[in-house]
């Protein structure tokens, strides 16, 4: 179907095309103060964190991507399996095509090989606006026995797209109404532009429990569509907007300054487990990465296996070169300006 | 005739050779802060406006570029064709050479072509110092059946060809003169290196009713002028001034800041509609782009069409993700510094 | 031994690779103010100093290195020789593979080399926290005949390596007992990452009589050990730390600023008389450098003395261009900022 | 001899060798504001001064360069031939190898040949402390027919030569003497280092009557004696210095700013008209170009005209493009900063 070729070409224009981001995440303006004597022993660094009541054993999400087709199936087993044995969070892709198409829900579904980690679904808030109602919300949460349910905002890829869904009018009243009567939690994320303080304030207002930034500086989707899209038009158009959004950096100091209070997910851009610990410093309570994981899975699932145990010894060692036993002492007084 | 083989040249010279400035136009600076979430349905965004009572769906100008000689006719007609199916504005090149040489005034020519444009007709001020008077002025408008009549400043151009009229002692008395008996509006621009603050004010003062800053950073006549030199002299000076100028953004800012009610045009170095988007929320009433659309016309019809409508298309995706509706809501706020 | 296997691994992984932090040392951003007319006889200036009793002609210092195998030993006698030539100060490689096999502490004997030179023996501080007590430390200058012991910290060096001594806990007050004890002054240092003024305060708090800052900008250690690793993750876990640490000139500024009377040395990637001059007039009393010396000295006995005497001169001539006739007057208002 | 030999190397190594400072001379920060309508006639503009009681068409000094070879009198009687048709000033290179080989002081006369320019004779300070008097100054002025005696202080210059004459100790007094028993007026130069406002006042308060900032940006003298040094030692000494000094923009705001009635000349690294006329904006009276003009010079005296021409042009051009009729317009605020 057209959803699946969709899906297919994300997969594959991600793994095949540069589609950075032109501008930075911003983190490369912030360094840590080195501490020369740290008075810590480094095997009693503890990068536990507790979210939205799961256990994790490094505040690291394997960020929404994919579902849908039988290679998004593997992915997203290979995906669970992993955060399974490191105890990470992890987002499954847009489950449209699985509300639209039941018969491939069941490529999102992963509690069997996960069964303790923090789940997130995942749907395009946009949705709401084209007939989807709290009972398609329910339904993906409840097929994949989520703990949370993110929208995502995509909006400035819905009008990148000849097709996309772009009546953006009246939605923060829908996410409202979907906060007010689904039984689990609702973050809101975006998908590589950013949230501003603004944007993040209005969704905390309504009842979202928790920001995605998901700010600029990594996966640009202007990109992915310029690729996608079948005319000049509208490949020079996405061209234009490559260096859009909020950097990632100024997005979570901004949302967390205004919110010091809401759960917040860093994600876009983040490349190792030192820019995870800025992240974390700046105000996170989650790192979020996409690409970089699909391109280890892509490789194997050793590979997969190998990036997340060197995300956490990056943070570990950072977190003990910064004198910081646990995540809470990872403040932002150890970042110098 | 030697202003024929002029025009020409510059067409030539900006089709074959780099002659932009070394400066950047100072967009670059400005980042427009992303909205996540944007209150609005893609279709109705709106970007029509009114100027010099004339509807414009696109506040797009075709800037002052040519005439005198037979491929300008061509160019002048096709630009006009383009500007009528699009609903844009559009101004001729300097009409000197049809007043000199009246029977090649019909170059000029496009009313027919275009019956519903906002059409601007163009004549170098510093004629008005050497013999050209009110006359010569509403014959460059009337035979135009033109909506506005241009003056450009090009005072350093001047100085840079071994021929210049190179007196500006005084000019702006004429150019209240015209102001004061010419029945339509009179607009000043300059050619590329920008009109400042005190000199915008002054123009002002004597009744000019609108200013095109043409700033540096896009088209640098003077880099058109050192490959039309015949000496080494010549060459040389104008080499020296490839950075000179005001870059389009600043003049905007301060002509902006001194005069917020005058209709103001951003042009010099315009790329795109997300840059065309930045000039409007900076203060323009029209953006202006001239080499750009001569690179098109050279090509196709099509390819001008094409690039007409890729500017129309990111202007309006770049107004739906900051959130602006229409052009009164493409305020400065949704910049970030 | 392991020891020596990994002492002659830092000596050819320092000879053969680019293990440059990715970090400036931060000097380049102070200039001094050039003085056009010095009231000085350049002969007359004299760059002669007293450092811990002992008279030095140039406050350089030839940093800790090696030490326990038998390359290590040519290289310590062919140092101390130049440092007795040039009355400068040295340092040796860290004493522990002498200590663990006594019958190796012979090769850091330079003593007899170089009676006049300021002397400094080295441990590493961590240690304290493994076995060593006052005792190791006596007999580490002891048999050195040393003027000074150097503690080193290297808490992230350690974190990077398979089997690192990384429990950091408590050792801030082995410190003091050494300082306490010891009948030499304990100078604590880094290796290329950085002292804070805040570490450097709660040293000097317990006895510490100086601080070499070994600031961010040279030899980086965590790329030293991507070159050791054996594994995958050991070498894109320390890769991550290419541009981590304090570079040396913040370094300098914070502690001298913060401690304006203790003894101060500057190392940290300086390349020359002129950064070394910097060093000084930003508060430092000695200037230390080690892979530049390790180069030379691998080159000749000859390379070596050309190395150092470029350097004095080079400090001289710069001395008299800012118009300091001796240490004393090379101070911070000779830079411009 | 030895003097001659160097003479004649620094013209090779100056034409054959890259030579700049790694600086930059600063100007590049300042941009004028462009003026879009100028009132002036371009004909009119106006770039005459009068300096030390001589007329001059335009504000430019061919500096001090050479004398003592056979070639150097070829060279001084082209630059006074050009300096005379263009009525410019000039002046010669250091006259010691005319004051020791009596013989050779013909190779600096150029009064024949050039009647009205302002000529400036030159000396290095330096030798007031070794033997030189009052009598050696007058010599120098008199048999050249010289308004102004040029003192040139280069004591970096002379602590990279081998053989230097270093001892500036008491310097001040001398050449206090000679601005008191001079009939000329004295002005004091560096060699491309820089003046800075303390020397500057330190020697207008002895009497000196203008200064020629000769900052660094241009021509580097460590890179000339590297080239010239027969040692390693030597050479990498002079290496260190490549981008030592005030750059020209610096010194010469700074001077001006301290006293802002003394007459100033801007040299150092002065590229072209524009360039010369931001000197003159910020407070020159005088711009003196060196290495450029010996370039020229070696090519043909079609060139070294054609140079100056040039720079004469891009200096009027510059006038009419800020709004500058003459000289005393040029002012500082026709810059932006
Ligand atoms: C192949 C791919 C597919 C994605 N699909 C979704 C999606 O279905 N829903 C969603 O919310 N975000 C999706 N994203 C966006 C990521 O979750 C992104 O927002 C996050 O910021 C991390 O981006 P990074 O690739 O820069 O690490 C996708 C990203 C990639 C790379
Ligand atoms: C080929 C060409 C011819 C031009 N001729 C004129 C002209 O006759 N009159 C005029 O006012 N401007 C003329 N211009 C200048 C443009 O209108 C320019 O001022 C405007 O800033 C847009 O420049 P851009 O090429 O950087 O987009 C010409 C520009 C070009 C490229
Ligand atoms: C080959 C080599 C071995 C080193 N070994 C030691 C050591 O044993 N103990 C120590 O305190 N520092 C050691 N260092 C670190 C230097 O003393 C370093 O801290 C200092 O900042 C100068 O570094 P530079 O190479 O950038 O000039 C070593 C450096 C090098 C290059
Ligand atoms: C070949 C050559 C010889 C020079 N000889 C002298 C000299 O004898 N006396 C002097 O005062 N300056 C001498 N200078 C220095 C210039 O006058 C210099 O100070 C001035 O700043 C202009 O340098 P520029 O080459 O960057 O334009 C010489 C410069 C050059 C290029």
């Amino acid at each position: 179907t057209n959803i699946q070729k969709r899906k297919a070409d994300h997969i594959s224009i991600n793994l095949n095309h540069d589609v950075e981001s032109s501008l930075k995440n911003g983190l490369e303006a912030f360094h840590f103060r080195h501490n020369a004597l740290p008075d810590i022993n480094f095997k009693d660094v503890d990068c536990t964190t507790e979210i939205f009541g799961r256990k994790l054993e490094i505040p690291l999400l394997i960020s929404s991507m994919t579902g849908g087709t039988e290679q998004a199936r593997q992915i997203n087993r290979s995906l669970a399996g992993a955060a399974q044995r490191y105890h990470l969070a992890m987002g499954v892709g847009s489950q449209r095509v699985g509300i639209e198409q039941p018969e491939l829900m069941d490529t999102f579904k992963v509690r069997e090989i996960a069964p303790d980690i923090l789940l997130f679904a995942n749907l395009g808030a946009i949705q709401l606006n084209y007939t989807y109602s709290i009972e398609h919300c329910r339904a993906a949460v409840d097929t994949l026995e989520a703990d949370v349910l993110i929208l995502h905002l995509n909006a400035l890829q819905e009008a990148l797209m000849d097709d996309g869904n772009t009546d953006f009018k009246g939605l923060l009243g829908k996410i409202e109404q979907v906060c007010k009567q689904l039984p689990v939690p609702v973050v809101v994320k975006e998908v590589g532009w950013g949230i501003s303080a603004e944007i993040a304030k209005r969704l905390v207002e309504v009842g979202v429990r928790g920001i995605d930034v998901a700010g600029a500086g990594g996966t640009s989707w202007s990109e992915v569509e310029k690729h996608r899209s079948p005319t000049e038009i509208g490949r020079q158009t996405a061209a234009a907007f490559k260096g859009w959004g909020l950097p990632t950096a100024q997005a979570l100091q901004e949302v967390h300054t205004a919110l010091p209070e809401t759960m917040l997910i860093a994600s876009g851009g983040i490349r190792d487990g030192v820019e995870g610990a800025k992240c974390l410093a700046l105000g996170a309570d989650l790192v979020g990465m996409a690409r970089t994981f699909l391109q280890a899975v892509s490789e194997s699932e050793g590979a997969l296996d190998e990036r997340i145990a060197i995300f956490e010894r990056q943070l570990r060692v950072c977190m003990f070169a910064v004198g910081a036993e646990n995540l809470a002492e990872l403040t932002h007084d150890k970042l110098a300006v």
